[in-house]
């Protein structure tokens, strides 16, 4: 397994327009993708600052992952996602090592990407997700 | 003002040792500094996975800043920072941007950096920092 580095970290806020224009004003961050996915029950926008992404993320109802995240935590960070050519050879990898996953096999994520999720209790409270791409 | 990207997550933890070996044997990460900074009452590991680094967190003792946050969230992403060229120059930016600062002026961080903290509540609460560096 290798894994390249940090893909994004992603962020759960209340408002994802407000949240887009403070990375804008603050950091002058780029708008890279925005995209509604109904099944996980999330709006998102990927946004650029300098080379890095930050995945904001908001929830299209209460009762969804990252609306029931903000209800019990607020905004703020949600996870860190790093990078590898091989989501599945990665998944192999953690297993063997005894980490304790979410997603057992690769699956759609966000912006057509291959993702899977560790869960947080493997990685000292960190929700930790490796995706394909660089 | 031009931020380069992301230098670091930084990760609360409650045992160094054991965070630094789940980090080395899941990611295949590895140790580039350790250090106790006794004024900020944490002892800090810095560690690459790929070529993004995560900087482990642990207390020197509960009421620190890094024990309150075990305390109140238990363990988990607590930061990002920011690499740039100038730190001063970017709070400049963000102050007249309108963030809140918890840092007015550059101070020395971990690793022998020169840093400054935003305000969360800047940043739809996310502990933001800006870091001299690459």
């Amino acid at each position: 397994m290798e894994l390249r580095g940090i893909h994004h970290i992603g962020v759960a806020v209340e408002d994802l327009d407000e949240a887009i224009a403070t990375y804008e004003r603050l950091f002058q961050a780029v708008l890279e993708h925005r995209q509604v996915l109904d099944s996980q029950g999330v709006e998102a926008a990927a946004v650029l600052v300098g080379e890095s992404r930050v995945e904001l993320l908001a929830p299209t109802g209460s009762d969804t992952p990252v609306g029931r995240f903000l209800a019990r935590r607020g905004p703020g960070m949600h996870h860190v996602a790093y990078a590898t050519d091989d989501v599945a050879e990665a998944l192999g990898h953690l297993r063997a090592a005894g980490a304790e996953l979410v997603d057992e096999v690769p699956r759609p994520g966000l912006f057509g990407l291959e993702v899977a999720f560790i869960h947080p209790d493997a990685v000292h409270g960190v929700l930790t997700e490796v995706v394909s791409g660089g």
